[in-house]
């Protein structure tokens, strides 16, 4: 890594939303200001002011010009509220407690817009199935959490944890991976990783690191956490027993949860769905168990013949969990690693298993979403969300994509964004991002942003697909300005606008032209908003003078000038 | 442009499918070498070879070692039976005659694998409402031709080409824009560029060139290309009018027809469709008219307020077009350039119309195919292929993406390739590829490369989702070939060996990392396939003891521990 970015994005502000009552809930935002639109009428100019646009913000205190950023100190906290020993969001959720979490999301989540200048929304969508309201509160979030058709992971141990909110009845999330590997490894990297991927928009991260110094380097990156963050325990009970699994006991691994659960840990991947008797059905696949922890359980239940002690101490995992409120994300440690082994026995059967845990978490009180797949090809995506839904009671879907093809390594961002669109679209709570170094290494920086950006990309066009309130407002307001050629509004406007003003200015760099009626695409002859722009007047004019009645005769003589084509032809 | 990239792909060969009856068909492939599976027997390693792999390969006879390539000359003729003023592709089709096109077609959409040592091919998917056929024979590429739900643009004039199909019951194609524009022209840059991206897997390329010396430029494409080429006559009309659009007239549209059909263009993008009458139900749009050769025809009805005079004289085209064999490809002068504007009146009321001229370019023998959007939000992208179908009787459709939303210019690429894989997989037959620069300026070689390789893996996800016969053999492939950690074959195999090889190298840069059981993603110890590997003779073990029985058993136990949760929880 090469050092922190901090500070707003451009042409952007860090503002908090005030709750009406409650003084110590502040919701982050980012204000992005627009320069006016020119009206050109006859002769005369008329600037006509165009309103701020709120962006939902993950990035924390670090775009925060007026932050303090220590990262040996860690961030303040957010959750000044916040007592170790309280009831979980899900028992509070039902008992018909509203948090200030969820007084927090709802306001987030509502991220309710200024003035909209006549900017419409479109398209009302559907949730399959699953309406979608009308307008985020507070009892609606509660009402989800009770039901645990949404979670919210936050650890009771992380008050620097700015609250958010994964179901489907809310904006699609996605989760950045960052960690060290053996290959690879360095404390601040990790940390500035983190920043670096809640900066493009990463509304969790996970840590997976596997190398030397894992408990310190989780310690500097809860602390220095505006998201939620993710672990696999296993990793860390593994490198207790020196790697191998057949070594791994209950203990092992009930002290690391422990241990990580009083660090701030705000979920946990358990791969307690990974059966002895599932194994077999792995047998004939392409390519076997690809999921690290499904892999080290496989290894211990062959090792031993028996049943994985995550599925056996099930319940005592619970307990742990509720006491610090960390959420379960019951892991696929079965998923298909390749389009051959999409949607088969194996997978299929783990999830019922996952189903039958979910279960039991939400009668000890954890909230739970469910892990999910891998490389699955376009038309069997649907299934898998169906099948979720069923088996785990509506529980929040979070997947790895997926991959709708195997054949593009280097391109792997952008054939599992294909499929992460289409299954947020059909009701996924949270996308886990994939890079373009999947299958082939570790992802660096620019990995990093290129994985963030793609992924907050399909996620919004599952907001747009599944209707949720005002999420067209934004792109409503890139397309007036990209229409308008206020290219600078055109930039700040996008999900990276770093890249959206370099690539433009590769051919066209002078300020001038960050005004001009065309960029180097077609030139200024021949763009086409430019001509439609000009047209404007005359279809005025046009439509004005009433002609567009005489359109309406010519119409039906046209239509005759073919009638004896469209009868036989 | 930095030079032309010649011979064949690494790791491949550039080989040549021959006809049983007739020498001068003869078909390009490309052969991917592999390299034997290790099987370790105990202490024993047996070397078990792996088949070659076929790829349907466009990249002409610049990736033949053995061809002379000579800029100035231009290709050799294939199509050495081609003779000027016979019958279209069409016209034949409906006598019954199997063109020389249609037998060599035949052979390159079969592409069948020599001895497939194993792979299976799973999931025989379905074409929404339209049957995949289970073979490719020339009877079925003449049927689907005479139908008019295939094309095979092949001017009479360009024997050059290496004939293809475009038609929902075959390979999802995809075509790739070149062209200069007045801020940037050079000839041979376009000419590499259209080499370069028919490596990369473009299946057609549009010349949409607009700037000085446009029908020399146009010559040197059409004469070094093994690919149809398409382009948008107004253009070049336009510059002959000294870009006033109002001073377009239909003598100077035909004259500009015949000479770029007398030069081999195999396509004509006509924008036939934008109709004055449909002008006013664009006046409300967030982004107007964003098609240049829409926007250049609205204006000249508007400033004559007279009907579309490509619309006036649809037959005298249709009369050109025959003569030549240049297919339709009836342009959507009013797509949508935003989401807010997607799936609007004006759009479909345009795709109506061209639904009325389909049916009298068919009338005349002339091959058709449909241009599609644009911007379309996930939702709202099934009832284009839809709409399409209908209006214009299964017409093979031709889409530009579309974006899934408006928000990530810099990554348009990647938003559209979303919406492409499904429309794609919905029955779209070839997908306008969009390149990260779209919106913002002129792509350059790696932008191409980048477009090209996104839109290949969007139609290629698409091919495995329709179920095309085959299409998950490379997959296949590259699956085992990653799971037996060789390295090498997973490069070759993949669509982009250059940059999987460049990403794996970049941290793991020894040449005893090719064979290493790992990668720096996850390092030696904590590889999922590494684990899943060594599994296997555990898993068989534990098979063959008869224990998946006992597990069985075990299951129904496991089952009775939570039976109460199943039933209150």
């Amino acid at each position: 890594m090469t050092g922190l970015t901090l500070g707003p994005f451009p042409g952007s502000d860090k503002a908090y939303l005030e709750h009406p009552q409650r003084p110590d809930i502040r919701v982050p935002v980012r204000v992005i200001r627009q320069s006016p639109t020119q009206e050109h009428l006859g002769s005369l100019t008329r600037s006509v002011p165009n309103p701020d646009v709120y962006v939902y913000d993950a990035s924390g205190p670090y775009s925060d010009a007026a932050a303090q950023i220590d990262l040996e100190r860690g961030l303040s906290p957010v959750r000044t509220w916040v007592k170790p020993r309280g009831r979980t969001q899900m028992q509070a959720a039902r008992a018909g407690e509203i948090t200030p979490e969820m007084e927090y999301i709802a306001l987030r989540e509502a991220m309710r817009q200024p003035e909209d200048g006549g900017l419409t929304h479109q398209h009302p969508g559907f949730g399959h199935g699953f309406a979608m309201p009308r307008e985020i509160t507070p009892e609606y979030v509660r009402a989800e959490v009770a039901r645990g058709r949404a979670v919210i992971p936050a650890n009771v141990m992380h008050p620097e944890l700015e609250p958010m909110i994964i179901g489907r009845g809310f904006r699609v999330k996605i989760n950045a991976n960052i960690g060290n590997s053996v290959v690879r490894a360095s404390i601040v990297d990790e940390v500035e990783k983190l920043i670096w991927a809640t900066r493009w928009g990463a509304d969790t991260v996970m840590d997976l690191s596997t190398g030397p110094e894992i408990h310190q380097t989780r310690e500097w990156i809860v602390r220095n956490s505006p998201v939620p963050i993710g672990t696999v325990p296993i990793y860390q009970a593994l490198e207790k027993v020196g790697g191998v699994a057949e070594d791994l006991t209950w203990e092992i691994y009930r002290d690391t949860l422990i241990e990580q659960a009083e660090q701030g840990v705000d979920y946990f991947t358990v791969h307690a769905g990974v059966r002895l008797p599932w194994l077999p059905l792995t047998a004939n696949r392409r390519t076997g168990i690809v999921s690290r922890g499904g892999s080290i359980l496989a290894r211990w239940c062959l090792a031993h013949h028996q049943e994985n002690f995550l599925y056996t101490h099930f319940r005592e995992i619970c307990e742990i969990m509720r006491e610090y409120d960390v959420t379960f994300s019951l892991g696929d440690g079965l998923r298909p690693g390749s389009i051959q082994d999409a949607n088969d026995q194996a997978q299929f059967a783990e999830l019922q298993t996952l189903g039958e845990l979910t279960r039991i978490a939400w009668e000890e009180g954890v909230q739970t979403m469910i892990e999910g797949p891998g490389h699955v090809p376009l038309h069997l995506i649907a299934e898998n969300m169906t099948r979720e839904l069923e088996a785990c009671l509506e529980a929040p879907f979070y997947t790895l994509g997926p991959l709708t093809t195997d054949i593009a390594p280097g391109y792997d961002h952008i054939t599992s964004a294909i499929g992460a669109a289409t299954i947020g679209w059909h009701g996924t709570a949270m996308l886990c991002y994939v890079t373009p170094k999947e299958h082939l290494g570790l992802p660096d920086r620019e990995d990093v942003r290129e994985g963030v950006v793609t992924y907050k990309l399909a996620a919004h066009a599952a907001d747009l697909a599944k209707g949720f309130p005002g999420a067209q407002y934004r792109d409503n307001a890139i397309s007036k300005a990209r229409f308008e050629f206020r290219w600078e509004d055109q930039f700040n406007l996008s999900l990276d606008p770093e890249r959206a003003r370099a690539f433009h200015d590769q051919t066209l760099p002078a300020e001038a032209a960050k005004t001009a009626h065309f960029c180097s695409m077609c030139g200024p002859q021949f763009c086409s908003m430019k001509l439609s722009q000009d047209l404007a007047g005359d279809l005025q004019a046009y439509m004005a003078e009433g002609l567009a009645e005489k359109a309406q005769e010519f119409r039906s003589q046209g239509g005759e000038i073919y009638a004896a084509a469209r009868d036989d032809g």
